[in-house]
């Protein structure tokens, strides 16, 4: 025990993001690697999407003679002169090429394409021709207008002319600018060598997703997947990923990965054990083989980053090695040549919180490949957007705040995903990031903040924005819109009420809700007048379902009944305030007369459905309300207490948008129903049910 | 000859462009191709970028047991009641996992992802700890603050609850995606299979960019290049591509190539001979092996395309098949699985311009591809802009213009690229399309129209944008400021006069100007006085060069001196009116008294200093007036005449603002300096002068 806690490192730097920043940069350009790579030539068929390193000029012209342009003959423009729809010309059609006809007003057939004799200057387009048969028995052409010089004729040069620039350095290659090159003369185009990147997770208990699928997982194990988010960063980005295989938390072992890696890679991914913790090995590494450059930086998500150099006895190294998923050892056979005075090879300790590890992609990665290849930093499109809730910041650190963004009345509205930095799944549904700049505490509820965004803005145009009660129907109205490629459903869970407060505020299209009045039995009208006073507001019922226990499979302790909460010897999950089925249960145990204090944890608050049921499954709670759909999912039993109404509430306007229409299509079409009818406890007879409040 | 035009189709159809693309779905959806392709199951290392093809739900739940967030001790929430900074608590160091301590206050160690003991239900960072002897010499740990329930821990189905939604179906892997589906448990997606896509380019002219590079190119002889351009695009939209080796213009050959790609791909790209011409069999092919749909659709460029559908003798043929550069025949060794039930392969005629070709699949191969995939067909950006000139159209036509787009004062303007459609470079330089829809007579100048960009909008707040007379510096500074990512030059040539005219407009942020004034000898003042009246000007010296007579190496003809202008036997080529060169010539002749009308070739125009060259080289003209940098660039020889200066004309607003300050370094830039001054004929002591006309 000693032992384990000694070795800890307790304390990070807390570097500002910028001066990490520079001291990395520093410290490449005094290795001569803050600079574009080295120049490979690529064949054309192999070059779409890598990036000029050198100005491309014409080799030769294009066309590179004179071309006809058109289907038709060829003739002198001379000879033309005086044709007309009343007085036609004929022409003899000869074979002649180098040498001029000595007939007079020769034509010759040309193609589009085909070079033109030398003896002729303009073409006539065969639309505009007759065969004719000549008083001298020839055959012959007639044409019935005059043409100017050079009339459908592609001069040579006329695209490219030979040593004019085709395409400048820093040029991403796309489909046409390969046409251009092979057009002017050149099979193949000089291009930035693409950054090799070695990619090495480490953890003791970090098992790889193929074998969780083949053999499950165990407590404790973790599945190893942000080597293949930062891989395919890297691959976006332009690199060359390497994938190393999982290495334990072992000193020597996570050594010797390194220095293995620096043979041959222009920078090293090492993840994680980058934080100060008792197998966080990594600074330690760095330190042994090169230069610790930073150790914690002050940014959030991300903060324990470790940049530094390490050194390795480099080898050569050939270019334009294929991406492969294990290291790639250097061998006689097998040459490779590298960037001669670089000693030092770059190397970034990425955290291991998923979120940190694909933010510390972008925030230090990004750049450094981007320069590799002679490109600025990418901008991401950004947006300026209402927050709708207040933001904390720590005030010594840049922090990167997921939010959602929706368009809502004509402005964007957007919230923090305010989930931690092991909530992959808030990067994958967050439509951008906030930056809150250090020496900031935050930003408060209401101001206008910068969004940087993941999603092109025209998406957010056809989104539907929920906020309000959870339903697993809501994920299957954005799973049917998506594939019907009919819009798109982004959905926050926050309970009833707090839709309901989202919905006054401008800040959602609809909210999901579920509120029963306890005096009329009625769902939602009541709190939607009360809360939407004098607002036109249509409620739009998606679907009936039941409520009930959620308890272990086979009930062992035997739940039953309401009165059930108030049992001494279980131990209850509750949903947040504002939550419908919060109300429903405070409902009916204000029926049966029992206070919350005699409800054992009735203070443990979860967000939806789905974690009241992992609380269950988990054990720590016996029981917990809940819809059945959420029981089947995670395999535990139900007891039925209750049925009750699930609206969709939004206004009038909304209801009458364009925006919405593929969501009503839905409720009406056969394959939506017959899916949420599929889920237990689910009765679609009342979907598409509409009840309007305070309407017209 | 009679037998070559015998053999001509002289009329091609005229098919509306939303007819013809109705007709070819309806073709697929009979043959039930018009839906995504089949399934496959991708392991995560090779899903980055591809499309899922149904709903993937969480098989895990993650974390899948509680875990600590921190670095740090697991202990009972509840026995920390009470601790606080004065008054702390002293816990004991166990090592129990599943069995209850039975110590008071026990407590253990455990890192960031390790699972809570069961009996423990909140974490301590190590930070907020300090290590104690406790009284009976056991290590303890002390610590100052109380702990509320479930402090530090993510509790199971923190990040996602199994059977979740994780990722719709239709939706384009991002490396967080590729985490996710790993969290939830998934090694492997399923995906829609790549589209494969055959390009076989056609034509006895035709030879291969490397045969070029190699062993050269004779008249007559075309680079095929659009089987690059087609290829690139299929990848860039998800696709397969497999290009075909050259076909020549034979009906068996090219039907045997039909034929064999129809075998394994699901659609054929046939380049070119889509026309009518004596040597196009693509319409005769495709009706010798299935049906012709279209031949001929309303839509400029492009107008020859052909859609239709060939049969094969399928076979089975296998998933995830690499890309290859030569046909996949099929083996016994290497089955093939295809989908059942198509007896029919789609099959598109590709016009052989290669404008025309890269629109064709804008047009009519990418919303197949993207139907395939479960996409939306792409949509560009778009932008509203000011036409600076008329645009006329086929009234009968879909007319897509190509156009470059600057913004200049706050508004954009947008220039049609007005180049026929074999010109690839046009394309190259697009900023966007403009689309002229049918039964429009075309747009005015000043009107308002859309465009589709090809370009990052942003790109475009960023660029200078030059309309006037050209000059190779103009070049060097694209090349320049793209190799140091400092902003981007753009530019068009349309002669010194016209590009002041465009500047008074607000078209441009500066022209090029090379306009002497005969009375004073002093370039640009007058002229700008004159059409930029009262407007606060500068004038930017950006070089001086000489201009001269460009001749034939070895200059055969003897032409020396201004009165060469009027020998009887030599032909010269001019410039366009308004070209500041122009102004040059008209102003020596007349000194000379020497009339247009006795100057052989006086009428032939062309727009810049490389076209006059062009024409020279090819003999079509004995001499025109030029720089010695475009005689160079042919291989032509110079005959000096004059020295003249090249100024850059902006408005003060510009030549202040940000956007034009990367020139202004350049100017003062050793390396830029050096680069102009290698080239023959230029001055460049003079470079960055300036001159205010009108000024403050």
């Amino acid at each position: 025990m000693a032992k384990e806690t000694s070795k800890r490192h307790v304390y990070l730097e807390d570097i500002p993001l910028d001066e990490a920043q520079a001291a990395f940069q520093a410290a490449l350009a005094a290795a001569g690697w803050w600079q574009p790579l080295e120049v490979e030539e690529v064949s054309l068929a192999q070059a779409y999407g890598r990036i000029t390193a050198q100005a491309i000029w014409a080799k030769l012209s294009s066309p590179h003679y004179h071309a006809s342009a058109m289907d038709g003959y060829a003739l002198r423009a001379q000879d033309s002169e005086g044709a007309t729809e009343t007085q036609p010309l004929q022409f003899t059609l000869v074979e002649n090429w180098d040498t001029p006809p000595t007939e007079p007003r020769p034509i010759r057939p040309v193609n589009t394409g085909h070079p033109l004799p030398p003896w002729a200057n303009a073409v006539v387009m065969i639309e505009h021709t007759q065969q004719v048969v000549l008083g001298n028995g020839r055959s012959g052409i007639e044409i019935r207008a005059s043409l100017p010089p050079w009339h459908h004729v592609r001069p040579m040069g006329e695209d490219m002319v030979a040593t004019e620039l085709v395409l400048p350095a820093n040029h991403k290659l796309r489909p046409v600018d390969l046409g251009a090159l092979a057009g002017s003369g050149h099979a193949t185009v000089p291009v930035y060598r693409q950054p090799r990147v070695a990619i090495i997770p480490t953890g003791s208990e970090l098992v790889a997703a193929e074998k969780v699928a083949e053999s499950g997982i165990q407590p404790g194990e973790i599945i190893e997947y942000n080597s293949l988010v930062l891989a395919a960063q890297v691959a976006e980005w332009g690199g060359l990923p390497t994938r190393w295989p999982i290495v334990p938390d072992e000193f020597e072992a996570i050594q010797t990965a390194v220095r293995q890696a620096a043979q041959d890679h222009d920078l090293i991914l090492l993840n994680a054990g980058s934080s100060a913790g008792s197998e966080d090995y990594t600074a330690d590494v760095v330190q042994s083989l090169g230069q610790l450059l930073v150790h914690g930086v002050a940014v959030r998500p991300g903060h324990p980053v470790i940049l530094g150099m390490v050194g390795s006895d480099k080898v050569t190294r050939g270019q334009g090695d294929k991406v492969t998923d294990a290291p790639v050892t250097p061998s006689p056979g097998h040459p490779v040549t590298l960037s001669p005075g670089h000693p030092f090879t770059p190397i970034i300790g990425v955290p291991g919180y998923p979120v940190s590890a694909a933010l510390t992609g972008e925030i230090f990665v990004e750049p450094v490949l981007a320069r590799w290849q002679g490109q600025r930093p990418f901008q991401p499109q950004t947006i300026q957007a209402t927050l709708t809730r207040k933001v904390n910041s720590h005030t010594g650190d840049d922090d990167f705040v997921r939010v959602a963004v929706g368009e809502v009345n004509g402005r964007f509205v957007t919230t923090p995903i305010s989930r931690g930095a092991g909530v992959i799944t808030s990067l994958v549904r967050a439509d951008g990031l906030v930056r809150i700049p250090r020496f900031s505490e935050g930003a408060d509820m209401g101001s206008e903040v910068t969004v940087h965004l993941y999603r092109d803005p025209r998406d957010l145009a056809r989104t539907i924005l929920a906020i309000g009660s959870h339903d697993l129907t809501l994920d299957l109205i954005a799973q049917f819109l998506a594939e019907r490629g009919a819009g798109r459903l982004a959905s926050a869970n926050v309970g009833s009420l707090s839709g309901l407060v989202a919905l006054r505020r401008g800040e959602c299209h609809l909210a999901g809700s579920h509120l029963l009045d306890p005096e009329t039995g009625i769902y939602n009208q009541s709190t939607v007048r009360r809360y939407l006073p004098g607002e036109d507001v249509v409620l739009l019922t998606l679907v009936g379902r039941e409520q009930g226990w959620l308890v272990p499979a086979g009930n062992p302790k035997k739940i039953a009944g309401w009165a059930a909460a108030a049992r001494e010897d279980v131990q209850l999950v509750n949903r947040q305030r504002g939550a419908g089925t919060r109300v429903l249960l405070d409902y009916e145990l204000g029926k049966l007369g029992i206070a919350p204090e005699q409800v054992r944890g009735y203070g443990r608050e979860e967000y939806t459905h789905l974690a009241v049921a992992a609380a269950v499954v988990s054990g720590t709670a016996d029981f917990g309300l809940g819809i059945q759909a959420a029981a089947r999912a995670l395999k535990l039993d139900f007891v039925p207490l209750a049925h009750e109404q699930y609206d969709l509430v939004m206004t009038r306007q909304t209801f009458e948008s364009e925006r919405i229409r593929p969501l009503l299509d839905l409720l009406n079409d056969d394959g939506f129903r017959t899916a949420v009818a599929a889920m237990p406890g689910y009765d679609v007879s009342v979907m598409g049910n509409v009840v309007t409040v305070n309407g017209r």
